[in-house]
């Protein structure tokens, strides 16, 4: 949110975040001392107790080099029945551990008299600027970022983002979102991304190659992050279509410069807040979607919002010196002249 | 239909055939002279113009060593809009071209006004019994298979069926349905088989290994074959539930002693007559679908109904004469005293 | 081929076809008279009887609104056994029973003393341009492709691609090549598409939407195209490696525009002439391939020679006129003055 | 292992368990007091640093309604780079954690100059038997676990199958294996399971009904439960090939009367011991794998010894008093006159 580049056709939610979609909140826990530059993000998404009222969701694995926990139940059943915690990769057992206990302190019935949860965890590696090997972030941090949602949230270098880095530069969180009309009805899409991916050489803002116009040596690496991205909408869309629009948040990726790397975590989840299916449901329900020769515009919606996503962490996150004094530059700081790129001003 | 023997716990509908499920129609096409026998056999999945009222559906390939069309676009919109032909593996070009034939005459829109096509096309390899390199089938026989459609049909040495072998046995067309209730409300699940597969040595039959019993070193070969399991039922399910139900087909297979072996293309299509799916749906839809803490006694319906599906595909299977002579046997042939397993009267 | 567009930073075989790949013939066959604007093409893997030396293999589907045969049994076994041919939508079945007929022809064993065979037919839909529903190719179409097969091949509005539509212009085929090293040796791969796909509005050559630039109301229309994508290497990949190149074709077609819109049928096919399989293998088999951690090197080869297929496929595609007077124009037609795009000369 | 039912054909190793393929080890950490009836099992994959030394590997999802942690990146990457730990349901978060910590204080390298590791941690539901709310599993149990691991280990109510059912009866841990020839080589391939799934009344033992026969109306239940099946083989078997044994896990399991209900997360995964994939992996690699035309045998094998592992999980469980005195009993204390069932003597 918050920037000045037009990207792509569509208009923008009010917040330009993804908590545009009615009912959703993202909360923060922050880790900024020294060697120790990570986090934990979570995103509630809706206001009610999520696993008696879940969401249809789904999930899609752009590149598997990564560790998310609970895409595999999302996938039989369809069904999103707790927050979703990102957090570093190292630290997906303890926001595991911590998200269950959340989930039993509100639910009795889990573990007595129904079954068990599915906690869903997303991750990327954060340790070039973080001491990942001390597995700093403990189950306060998860209680924390829960207890902080809200509809208004930061972006850039905070929360999951403090220690990731995007295409070189200093990455993190970055969110967006379009609003689009099928028929006389209007919805909103927005996403949400925890961005780790990508080379410096390959940065494209507007058309443009930032490393040509901007050339730095010291930034260049090879691709070795990774990409989560959380797509939300208020359209009826059933998990099948989920699943179609996630495949699309590729298409977004790809307008910065990206082509997924090798050693890149990338993955999908996607849920709609149109239905909810009540827990341990025996009768029959009535379900509402879209005809999918309604779905290209929720497509350009997608495409448009990851990849303003991207931006957005990128011109939100301020430079951080993190493990043994390591630098990350925010991408406002070696834009010279704050900023003009293909004839837009930045910001 | 019509074997004596019990399988499972769930009653079978009224005709014991796939056509229990309201609506399906299922029509043969036999070719049965000397070195050419093979076949096409032609699922109706319900009364109306299929194209304009297509109907959820789902697949899964169990081994994929086999060359159905189709299949793709199912996976992606969850839809069946052409009846389903099944036919010998080399034939599937001929079934195809026909089968688009049949759909433009009844649909003039296609390729004009709307978009193409896709045809359902599955097969099986016949090459023992049947002069397969002779491409004998012709697209006379896919429009005689479809407009033969009925309810009541045969099963066996028929169809598609008529040059097919199952565990070293003569094989086939075989069909069976379950009834269940769920809640207040009654449903028909039923199943059609394509059996090409398994040894004679793996071939159980209530318990019974039927190899060991009757012992004939003549029809012992390694499992080169195939199955295809049509799986229909009136219960509302969607897209991602149907792919549970063909999951659980395998379950019915194993039955009988099939470990699924390598040469074998084992593909599962599932469809629902219970929600309908306008072409070209723009607008918002309904779709009713139980709730999947309800589905436990379809997936019993399921395994129960293969498993007998594959024993009628048998037990309705006479002795062919086919390629060079070579000679598959009815397993009523084989069995002596015509003829009990297991303290069961079989027919 | 013979753009003088700069795509991408990896240097072009010599052809900048995908012909670079030592072995690879491809032929077409075109059908171009009034209201009949199609064809076929045919990718021949290598000089060699392919049923008998076998190609590692891999497909993925973008989008599978599609009628794509074959790609079952790649995805289960890893390997490629016949020439690929491409053709419109409503021809598959054709196009499968003429190449079962020429693989039957050169291969004896095939339904005798073997199995079957596994023919590979994708397609795009043209009936914009051609009578589609007129079934105009017949298998000898097919034969002539797979004989006209040679190294120098055009691109554009020929064979399958004669009535194809890109991005609102006319489409067809496009093909390019990489070259690059890994430790010491050097390696080709190269891509062929049938572009059939996205919107005008959406296109972009080297950063500028054209249609900005060249607007164009009669052109623009809905994204009801598919594309298919043929990717072959000599570098050694097996059939999971190659799965994962043929995930990054999308990054190549999102550059220039695409959104991958819901009536869009995407399937790539990816394989590597480094290692071959005999036909019944039943020893211990030696395989070369890449570690995964030099891998992407060929990723960013895959992104860039796709995106300039894309290209190539428009700027080698003439103006044509079809169906009942239908006008698909060359992009060498929209832009004026023959034809400066972000500052480099096409052509 | 030690039971005398003759299951399949195949010869079992000489312990017939999981380790008859050499190098692996198998560890148990137990937690049985009171209300606290649960635990940890770990596979050792072979005796060197798995980090460096990775195996081939793949996973397949029977039933997704599960929490594993790790399959993704097996899927992506075709490889295992730590042990196996299997647990209950709600403790996945802690075994993430220690096994990470256990890796991380073997591989310096981690987090710092390499990247981070995919800890593989499966999982069933003891919430019957066991304080499941209670989180009770600490890291330490997990060390342990892996410290214990050993050639010949116990089976049963053990480790993390210590508070699981199978069939309404004490479940747990069971193991088994078979040898066979290729060519002139032997290989065996052995599995592991953790079983906790099915109901009493579906239970069949060498075709015989053990409800039926043993009536007992306290211990009919839904099936509510998973299995986690771990295949390994010493054969060369690549990961597409991998994949390909590990679905006929199923065969196995439908055996003993599975229908593998809703409520089950079922997942498989298989390793081969036969080609050892370094840490970063830049050269070109030559890998050994079998043709696929001699798979078969594997197929009966991993039908086999899934089948077996079922019954030895059962037949050497104790009954076990648990959570509020629930008992879940042996089936060792149901079948009278210890114990003929179809004939055999059972131990």
């Amino acid at each position: 949110m918050g920037l000045n580049i037009d990207i792509g056709k569509l208009r923008t939610g009010d917040l330009n975040l993804i908590t545009d979609v009615s009912g959703i909140m993202v909360g923060h826990s922050t880790l900024a001392t020294g060697d120790i530059q990570t986090g934990v993000t979570a995103i509630l998404p809706h206001k009610f107790n999520i696993f008696e009222h879940k969401l249809l969701a789904a999930t899609h694995v752009i590149n598997g080099f990564g560790k998310s926990v609970g895409l595999m139940q999302i996938n039989e059943l369809g069904t999103l029945e707790t927050p979703i915690i990102l957090t570093n990769t190292l630290s997906v057992g303890t926001a595991t551990t911590a998200l269950v206990e959340y989930m039993l302190e509100h639910n009795p019935s889990i573990g007595e008299t129904t079954g068990t949860v599915n906690p869903i965890v997303c991750e990327c590696n954060d340790m070039k600027l973080n001491d990942i090997r001390g597995l700093h972030v403990e189950k306060s941090n998860i209680f924390e970022a829960i207890n902080n949602a809200k509809e208004v949230f930061e972006e850039g270098a905070v929360g999951a983002g403090r220690g990731m880095r995007c295409h070189g530069l200093k990455g993190g969180i970055g969110s967006s979102s379009r609003v689009f009309e099928i028929g006389d009805d209007k919805f909103t899409l927005g996403t949400l991304l925890l961005t780790n991916h990508g080379r410096y050489e390959d940065l494209v803002v507007k058309g443009e190659n930032i490393s040509e116009k901007y050339p730095n040596a010291n930034i260049s690496e090879p691709d070795k992050g990774s990409v989560i991205v959380i797509i939300a909408t208020d359209l009826p869309l059933n998990e099948r279509q989920l699943l179609r629009v996630s495949k699309r948040a590729i298409v977004g990726l790809s307008k910065t410069g990206s082509f997924i790397g090798n050693g890149s975590g990338e993955v999908v989840i996607s849920f709609s807040t149109a239905n909810t299916i009540p827990h341990n449901s025996k009768e029959l329900l009535d379900i509402k979607r879209i005809g999918d020769d309604s779905i290209d515009i929720v497509f350009q919606a997608v495409s448009e919002s990851v990849y303003e996503s991207v931006l957005s962490s990128l011109f939100n996150a301020e430079t951080v010196i993190g493990k043994s004094g390591y630098t990350s530059y925010s991408i406002n700081d070696i834009i010279e002249n704050k900023k003009q790129i293909n004839g837009s001003m930045i910001k």
